[in-house]
């Protein structure tokens, strides 16, 4: 296994070549320079992820990854485990908001399970490859081994190959997993180095007493595995499945060439772990939105990211990073499909033929 | 003209009836409460303005109106007046920004000669209703009389009523006129009763010699319009042809309760008219973007509204407005397609059988 796994934490930085090609290209758009705000740098990343001149959004897949967290039973969600299979069930029935927000954006939606507790009605729409039932509670021994860790990794750049293999250029990924904002909170403090108290936010909805509980039971776990330094190590002792596998997706999407949309806050604790493990994955990065749980914004510092969205979420699945799509397809369009000012024949300042400010 | 003219400054405030019905809905989809954030305020906001539980965004259409302002020569722009005819001839040749984002979000585009200066070469796509062939200079004089303030207020409507038989029920508008952000600052000044320097930015791209210039002209023909406090007034004083056109297209798009998307600074200062004659039409609008020209950021406060975008735009053409339309069939995507916590089996917060926190 070491021999792909070394592979997969080789990430390239960007190619810089057409650089200024792209530049000049979005300059002579028939609009003043720069008018089109972030679109315009958002447009030159995606050339440059692609090398190429026409910029384009091929077959754009979201992946969630559901997973159940053994620190669930310390009560650090006010939901019960069992509804993270039952959403699972939602997402392959059609009726939860990921669902929605891909039918609007025209995303192809993949569910996979990374290792949910409760057992799963069969399903063909289901990607079945869980690494174990749910892992260990972390506040109490390491919530998964390396191994299992490495495995997971593997699991998540498998599925993202699968999409390249089909054409696709960008990736979404989202998740499933009740406690999961405990675990990305853990793996925000040891890998950005913050105080947990920073990192620790209300979830999907626990009152001033379940937050108090669930910071002390955080800090335990932290000075618990106070060992666990390195990333791999990190992961193992904090991770869920489907964290370690957005993880590896996202090594994998960089290494595919993809453009990635980065959700929320448990998907960013992802990309910490990939980040760590391969630092360029970051050049490949759109950071879709800013979630309501604290912490998040914290992570987008940490990344020196400006969210494209402000829309005050926090449900997770990935559905900021869908939403974030139609602005990709923009920024596509106008490098595609806007005319120069020479081939408009309009009038660029330079060329006027009327007074202007010196 | 008065009869229709006092209709279409009659607005009707929102119908409530079915505030609290559509609030349930939103509260029991599969989701913590709330966690769709700003999704959930517009979600409510559409389902009042279309009187139903189903929420659809129909035909969506965005309409961009052209003039030229005789403000102009007084050398307030970087671009030639010519300019304005050259961008609709681009707009008709699909070459523009907003031809490339109408696409995107699946809007229809129509191209209205509100009061261009230079002659436009015939074209079927151009619905050429111009009330004259630009303003006159409101640096010496009122730029339009009342009657053609009247006139453009009524043309604006005209377009709006033949959408609306085509069944359109969600509308945005966009607007290219050199030099209109002059007018546009003369507007909010006056309306708003802010001082003229916090109204006036660096529009297309003006230096500091430039910008200075434009203050003090623009500072010069508010006090020569010291008069003009009455909106119609102040719309015949400063207004472009463009903006009246947009401001009677506000007001009629409440009237046939469609959801208006508000693009930037020239936009927003068409609203600040028709919210002038007929405060409730703001009720209808969703302020898509915060423009990055001066002042627009002040005009949302001015009505209370945070922008759904924030991508420093600073083009116009309805540019931002069109952004922002996946974000309405996101939100009426989630209300119509999504499965509450009954439907879907899912446990709620209140009936799930683990501990919870007091």
């Amino acid at each position: 296994m070491t021999s792909p796994l070394s592979d997969l934490f080789t990430v390239d930085p960007l190619d810089l070549a057409l650089r200024d090609t792209l530049q000049h290209l979005i300059d002579t758009k028939t609009k003043p320079p720069g008018s089109l705000g972030r679109l315009e740098a958002l447009a030159l990343q995606l050339g440059l992820i692609q090398r190429g001149t026409q910029v384009r959004v091929e077959r754009p897949v979201m992946i969630v990854f559901a997973g159940d967290h053994g620190i669930a039973a310390e009560g650090v969600s006010p939901y019960p485990q069992a509804v993270t299979a039952q959403m699972v069930a939602n997402f392959l029935a059609g009726g939860a908001a990921i669902n929605a927000f891909s039918g609007v954006a025209g995303l192809t939606l993949e569910i996979v399970n990374a290792g949910v507790a409760t057992p799963l009605p069969p399903s063909n729409a289901l990607v079945d490859v869980p690494v174990a039932r749910g892992t260990r509670n972390f506040a109490r021994e390491r919530a998964m081994t390396r191994d299992e860790a490495l495995a997971a990794l593997e699991a998540g750049a498998a599925r993202v190959r699968h999409h390249a293999a089909l054409g696709t250029n960008v990736i979404g990924f989202g998740e499933m997993g009740i406690a999961n904002t405990s675990a990305a909170a853990c793996l925000m403090s040891r890998l950005c180095d913050v105080p947990i108290d920073e990192c620790v936010g209300r979830g999907t909805g626990l009152d001033d007493a379940g937050l108090a509980k669930k910071r002390a039971v955080l800090a335990a776990a932290l000075a618990l595995h106070a060992d666990a330094r390195e990333p791999l190590d990190v992961l193992a002792a904090f991770g869920g499945f489907e964290i370690a596998m957005m993880a590896g997706a996202f090594l994998q999407a960089a290494r595919s060439r993809m453009t990635i949309l980065v959700d929320g806050f448990i998907a960013t604790s992802a990309l910490l772990v990939a980040h760590a493990l391969a630092p360029n994955v970051r050049e490949y990065c759109v950071f879709a939105h800013a979630s309501n749980e604290a912490g998040h914004r914290r992570m987008l510092e940490y990344f020196g990211a400006r969210e494209l969205l402000a829309l005050d979420l926090r449900l997770g699945e990935g559905t900021g990073a869908a939403l974030a799509v139609p602005l990709l397809r923009a920024a596509a369009a106008f490098v595609n499909e806007m005319a120069s000012f020479e081939q408009a024949g309009v009038d660029d300042r330079a060329s006027g033929d009327q007074p202007r400010h010196a």
